[in-house]
Formats: C-alpha cells, structure tokens, sequence
C-alpha cells in the first residue's frame, strides 16, 4: 500500500517537474496517461457469485442505466430480485455510448443530432472505446452475452508525434521518434558503462559485457556500441529491389525538444493501454445493447429522480415521469447518480457521506469526430492507432475498423485535461468541428478536403451526468473512499465512481459485484436473525 | 549503401556473440527475426504502371501460381498481353497458404489432409500471416479488390516470454519483463547521469536534468530515480476496489539470464512487425482468390514443367500435363519456380545465371497449428499476440479474431531456424503435435487437454517447393543479385526470391512489376525499331 502511494507521488512530482520545463503543462496533468489508475493483469479476476435469493421477494430500485446498473439489474434479477431501473435521459448505457446515424447528443445548450451516413462502420464511442484483457469482469459479460469482438490498435508505430516545441512544428513518424531515441539512449549507456570501472550497487553483479549486449539490441547499435541509424525507424529508400538506405537519426537533443518523451512515448507500456486491449465490433454499445435485450420491461427511461429517502426498512425514491411524480418504495436502493449531483438530489443521508459526495470532482473531457470522405490516413500507410500532438486536439484517431472502406469517422480530437475540454466545451459545434480540422492539418496536408462533417462530446455539459470519471485526489481516496463504498441503510452509491478506477467500465462492474455481495449478506444475515 | 551493409555487419557480429554467451543460439541465427531484411515505412510506394499494348497481340508464359505469378497474369492481362499461367502443383497461391477443413497438405512422404472443424475462423495460415502498412504493393492488390483486413496483434504484452535458463524455466508475463527490464535499464542510466560531471561528447549538449527525467518517464522510476516496480507489469492485487499493490520486480541479473532481451524482446520495433500490421478476414488467401477470381481459364494446375528454352524470339516450354508432354512457345516468360529447383530443371541459360540459381539457397521454416476446443488462452487474459521461448517451438501464435468463439486454432510452433526446422520435419505428423504440445505445457499448464488435433507444414518439405523464402548472402547479393534480376532474352526469374524481401509478398508483387516494366521497355524498343 505504502509502496503504491510512493510511486503515485513520486509520479505526480514528475508531471510537474515536465510542466515546467516547458512541455505541454496541459497535456501532461492528466493522472490516466501516466497510468496513476491502471488495474493490471490478474488483479481481482474472480467473478460475481450471487446465491438464488431465498428470504422471499425483495424489490430492488436502480437509479441510472450506466453499466453498473445495468450489470446490477441483471444480476439481481437472476437471483430472484425484482429490479426496477430509473435513468433520467432518453437513453441507457450512461457513458457507454456510440454515436451513429441519427442519434441525439444531449449537450446542455448545445445539442446535436448526428449526421453521419447511415453505415455500420461510421460511428464512434464517445466513451469507453476499448477494454484491456485484465477487465475481466466487464469481459465475464462480453462473453457470456457472445458480444462479437475484435481487436483494438491503440498504439501504432506509423502513426505521429507532432509538437510545435520541436522540429519546426513538424509532424515525426513514431517510429522514427522512437528508433532514433531509443539508439541514443542505449549508446549513451554503452558509453557510461564502457567508462566506468564498476558499477554501482545495486548494478555490481551484472556481467559488463552482457550488458554493452542489452544496449546493442535495445538500441540497434553498430559494432562500435554507436547509434547510426536504424531500420527501425523505416528506410530513406530502396530495401525491396535495392538495398535499403537508412535514415539519418535526428540529434537526440532535439529529440528531447519534444515532450512525446514525457509521457505519449510509453502511452503503450501503460498497464490499460499496453496491446493487446480489445472492443465490440460495431461500437462499444454493443454491451449496452445485450444488457437491454435481457432486461426487457425493468428500464424506464427519462425518470428524473427527485429525491431519495432512507426508510427504517428500505429506501423510497420519488421521481419525475411524463410531467408526474412517482414515489416508489423498495427493499433495496443501488444509486449510480454522478455523486455531485446526487449531492443537490433531496435525501436524508448522513452528513459524512453527502459530504465525499460534494467532495468528489468530476473529470473534464472531450472528443470531437469527423466523418472524411476517403480514408487518406490508409494511404499514407497508418492502419488504425493513435497520433499525438501537444495542441488542444491532444489525439487523432483513425479507425481499427472498415480497412478499405469508402470512408471512415476519425476521432479528430480527445482531450481530458480540464482547461483544453473547458476551452473545447465553450465552443459552439461548429467551431469545435473547425478547431479540429485547423489542429489537425499539422498532421495531415489536406485535413479539411477530406472531412465532410463532424460530431462533438464534451462530457462536462452533457445532460444528467455533467462530467467524465470521476476524480479522486490522493487524500479523498484515503479519507473517504471507504465511506461512499459504505452501504447506508439500504442504499448503495455505485458505479465507476465508487472504484479505484473511474472512467473504466471494469470499476462500474466491480463496484455493482460489490454492493450486490453486501446485499447478499444483509439478506443472509435478516435469514439468520430470523432463524435465531 | 555502405551504411546499411556496416549495420547488417555488426548485428551478425551481435548474434554470434550472443550464441557464445548461452542464449538459444539456434532460436537467434535467423537474420528475419532481427531485421536485417526489413523495409521500411514509405520505401517505393510507387505503383506500378502498365500502358495498353499497341503492338499487336503478344504471349506470355508464366511459371508458377505464386503471388509474383499471379500479379504478372493479372496485370499484364489488363495491358492487352495474352497470358497463362503453369503451375505444378494442385493449387494456386505458392507460399500464400491458408490451411482449414478439407484442405490438402502436400508434404513429400507426409501428406495431410486437414481435419480442423469446418468454420470460417478455424484456419492457420502456412505461409505469409501478417502484412506491414508500408507494403504498398500487395496493399495495392487488397485494396483493389476489397479484399477485406483487420488488424493483426503482432506483439501482446500479456502473452509470455519463457527461457528453460531463466527463471526455473517458468513463463513470465511480456509484460513484467518489459517494465522490470526498462526500469533497472534506466535506473542504472540516471545513475551514471548522476555520477558523470559532464556527459561524454557527442552528448554533451543535452541537459542533465531532462536526461533525468527521460529515465524517470522511461523506466517508470521513483522520485529519487530508483525502480521500485511499476503498475505497467500489473499490479500483483487490487487496483479496482482496493488501493493497487505493485508486483515485486525481479532481479536484473535474473532478466539478464533469459535471452529474451537479445532479440525477441524487441520484436515489436521491427521494421515490418511493429504494430499496426493487417491480414486478410478469413485467411491470407483470400488474396489468391481474389486474383483467381479475376483470371479464369489462365491458370493450368498441375502442369509440371520439363524444360524452358530460349529462343531467338522468346521462350520455348515443354511440361508434362495429364501425363502427356506438351511443348508451348510464348514472345515472354516469367518464371516464378524456385532457383533452386530450376537450376535442374533442363534449360539453355547461361552458365552464370544457373551458377546463381544453384548458390541461392532457400529457408527451412515450420509451422505447426493446433485445435483447441476451448480458447483457454483468452481465460488467461490472452487475447491475440505472440508468446516465445527458447524450445524449438519458438513461438505460440493466439489468434487475433474469433475471439470468445468456442473453439480456436493456435499456431504451437514457428521455427525457421535451419536445425530446428530440420529436427521438426524429421518428425511424423503425429511426433510434431506431441512435440508443439509437450513444449507448449512450459508455458500453459494443462495445454494438451484442450488440444483436438493439429496440422503442421515443413516447407522444405513441401512439394514443388523444397524450401521457404530464399536466402541470400550479402556477398550473394552483391555479386548476383543483378544477374539474377535481369532478364536473359525474352525469360525473367521473378518472385520474392529476385528481391531483398525475399519470405513476403511485397517482394513477389514488386520483383513482378520490375519484370513487366522491362517487358514493356522491349517492346518499345521494338516499336522504335520497327519505326526507324
């Protein structure tokens, strides 16, 4: 425990430390590229087992139609619950959502239909895109539902790095960026090891000459332990008919110019991001759509709730329907409202535990998309990944689906620092569409003589929910984390936010498994008194 | 030119020292897994250009079905010229071969038929498997033809290294290795930083702090540059509803025991395997259809070729078809057979020409590909990607679609190392799935249970092939590449094997176009002549 928090701090002084030295202070703030959240491989990868409710009937009400509820309708019902969903917009899956053909984004003040054409290959998810392997809960449902997957392409080689600080503003293929740095780095290391006589402790036990070794793979350095240029940054020409001529390294000092060093480089040894990460063919609601299908009748739509009342037996929720109130009474109440705004929601809950909700911040994050006519990204040889540049547009996305196809939709910006969403968030659609197109020419010569149209989510203004993950500072967490996992009474907060891993479906999954296992419990525990 | 013959140069010197020390000296011989043949992002993305035919009706006999064969009859049909294609064996396709229910493996004194069950996704492919994004030229063919791709998983950080010297012979996570491996590795660097005064020329302009900070982002360190651990190897527990713990790292002398860092390590920096790279939907030979498709009545299977002769206007070739010997003359000929096997195939060449075919030699790979009747991998958070280890196996390939189908087809071996190869084609059928099975138990526990059967292809046992890509020497290359390349009379040699890329399509399709632009140049040569 200690360890990890260490580690975090230690991490969070460095994003500082970059911020000043001049890199992209924005693009650098935000804890999920630099992994402060990641969940890795094998941690927690037991499954829900939830007994057949035997105590008689017990109603179940679930406030949101995100993936926790979801999840929690679903399994409940299976064990005999009766569960009833209230999800205040027109739609469920929370932010679990794709964007296709005449869908409506509900943008407060700014709201948008989507005018993509009318295929299944043109969409994007404007929320959670892919799902490292380690998720297995959210993957427990993925193949239990046989929700048809693929595989996801988030870090490709051919893709850019552009940053107006370095190379003229110029855009630098990753590969090159990352060939050239890493046969720097390696023969800056063959030098220091070539000149000292031992190595440092803790490094005195390893064999010097295997070590030049390690440098000379690592860096595909030359016999001389020099880097001269790699084939892995590609060829200048030739290397099919004629021999291939290498590239000429660019100067490591200008390649330490950049910030792609900081943090973008090692985007693909991130625990969540690293290959092989995977998503549903035809768009992450694919998910959302095999929950519906088995939950047919338990969702009702555009339920405003209103209020939440801890009973000495359960918990009463009013709520608004077709320009009614509703008061309804249950057992059980699992409450996926965004915490902040559960906060301004009527309730009789103790003061300790509204407080971390008043406390609990909310991300800011946007994405923009643009549907182009032909997918010149192909012919520039870049077969899905991710580019990055330190403008506002942060990323450029080019599809993992549709190879060939007449035309595909790029995610043309994906921003999660709070002032460059809050920048994004105050433009009109337009504007956001001609900010994306401008950035993006960096990048591409022609950007906008490809693009016919686009479509726009900034997270912090989309309706009922006013923000992305949640977002707990280190103290929160410690302070308060266990107070809003806590069951008060009957009632439950869960979701993303009541995880250590907001932003991931995998923590709406785990934090639903979990107050359905204290559920349980309370049942189990009624049974024995009653027994008793 | 210099230049890249210098690096091919110091990474053989690199191999042999790296079989000297104790690492799989067999696993590290072969040059492709280092490169030394790769082409590189945007290397002659220049397509080919035929123009229409104006001198009248000519005639084309072309050699062989592979790739080189069928991009030859495919363009050349489209210029007017009259072509048909022989091949000997009882398909098209060559090397393209993708192995599913039914088919026939024509292996000389082991053939097989293939008993894998009847599905669209149960299939390996024997030869090529993935294609890079800067292989412009077979790209062309697949967008041409809408051939449809998906992204191809290269490089899986949740597959497993595992060293029979390192580690008690157990499989460690890609993952784990990775992040330990980065982080001691730039530990030691930021300490040597730290205790050098200055940097030695000719890094002497790059400021000491940022180089500190480079390690601090490379390997993940502490505040006070030391590698503590590092969420990208996963956490060892929590991380979703529990704080994260992190694993602890293992020794560097202990990474530095198992060879993955001298070459396999680095697998995903290669020039035509770092990520994305692409495949077909369904199998490689989709391709191959997709040529069929566009020349019917000019493929004549099984038509086994007896002599070539050239002539003092164009070629003349007899082949044995149907048991009868049949004698066709043609203005052209493009011959696709392997060299090597050619070289004893009667001919009038000149003597130099057959002295290079008879020195080129040709690869040894096999391929060995299991069904299994539960996709165990995914369970273990595999989904897609590349496992290694230093048994003869070399390789176990997950398959990067179907995923969450009931059933799935592994590939349990990939060695194209010669003595192994050859180790492996000594082996019945039934000795080569025990063997992939045994080895792969290294690194799954309970592998055989879940193995139904298995198929398995030695190229160099393959009929009318003997052998897989060939393999050229650098003094080969720089003595006869030009000689085999260009053409004696109306007959051109062609196929991966007249290209630098020799083992991928992008060499067949390119060393085709060469051909048939020098075609093209005789016949307006011709043309000029008859005008004057």
């Amino acid at each position: 425990m200690t360890e990890i928090h260490n580690k975090q701090l230690s991490r969070r002084e460095a994003l500082l430390w970059i911020g000043k030295v001049g890199g992209s202070a924005a693009m650098l703030q935000a804890a999920g590229l630099f992994g402060l959240f990641a969940t890795p491989v094998q941690a927690q990868a037991e499954l829900v087992k939830l007994k057949p409710l035997t105590s008689g009937p017990k109603t179940v009400l679930i406030l949101g139609a995100g993936i926790s509820g979801l999840v929690a309708a679903y399994e409940l019902g299976k064990a005999g619950y009766h569960c009833k969903i209230l999800e205040a917009s027109h739609r469920a899956g929370g932010r679990n959502l794709t964007i296709r053909h005449g869908d409506f984004i509900d943008e407060l003040g700014n709201p948008q239909f989507c005018n993509f054409d009318k295929d299944p290959d043109l969409y994007f998810n404007a929320g959670p895109a892919r799902i490292p392997a380690h998720h297995t809960a959210i993957l427990h449902y993925c193949r239990e539902f046989a929700v048809e997957m693929q595989t996801f392409c988030n870090y490709n080689k051919n893709c850019y790095t552009q940053d107006d600080n370095a190379f003229a503003g110029k855009p630098v293929r990753i590969r090159e960026y990352e060939a050239d740095t890493r046969g720097f780095f390696s023969e800056l290391m063959a030098k220091s090891v070539q000149a000292q006589a031992k190595l440092d402790a803790p490094f005195d036990d390893i064999d010097r000459q295997k070590l030049l070794e390690f440098c000379r793979s690592y860096g595909d350095l030359s016999s001389d332990f020099t880097y001269e240029g790699s084939d892995r940054a590609g060829y200048q020409s030739g290397g099919i008919l004629s021999p291939g001529v290498l590239k000429k390294p660019r100067a490591f000092a200008d390649l330490l110019q950049s910030n792609f060093w900081a943090g973008a480089m090692h985007f693909g040894e991130l625990a969540d991001q690293a290959a092989a990460v995977i998503t549903p063919v035809g768009g992450m609601d694919k998910i959302v759509d095999a929950f519906l299908s088995r939950l047919a009748g338990k969702v009702q739509l555009k339920a405003q709730v209103q209020k939440v009342q801890l009973l000495p037996q359960g918990v009463e929720v009013s709520y608004w329907l077709d320009g009614q109130l509703q008061v309804e009474q249950a057992d059980y109440c699992l409450n996926c409202i965004p915490a902040q705004l559960m906060a301004g929601i009527e309730n009789n809950f103790p003061a300790d535990y509204v407080a971390v909700m008043k406390a609990l911040q909310r991300g800011k994050l946007s994405k923009i998309a643009l549907q182009a006519k032909e997918r010149f990204w192909e012919k520039d040889q870049i077969y899905s990944g991710i580019s990055w540049t330190n403008q506002d547009i942060t990323q450029i996305w080019y599809p993992s689906h549709g190879l060939f196809k007449a035309k595909g939709i790029l995610l043309g910006a994906y921003s999660w620092d709070p002032a460059i969403s809050d920048r994004i968030s105050a433009m009109t659609h337009q504007q956001r569409i001609a900010t994306a197109i401008t950035q993006g020419a960096k990048l591409h010569p022609d950007y906008g003589k490809y693009i016919e149209q686009g479509n726009s989510v900034c997270w912090q203004r989309m309706n009922h929910m006013l923000g992305c993950g949640a977002v707990w500072s280190e103290d929160l967490l410690k302070s308060s984390f266990a107070t809003l996992q806590a069951p008060v009474g009957a009632h439950y907060m869960v979701g993303d936010q009541v995880s250590y891993h907001p932003g991931w479906q995998e923590g709406a999954v785990r934090s639903a498994w979990y107050a359905m296992e204290s559920i349980q419990q309370q049942e189990h525990q009624k049974q024995r008194q009653v027994a008793v």
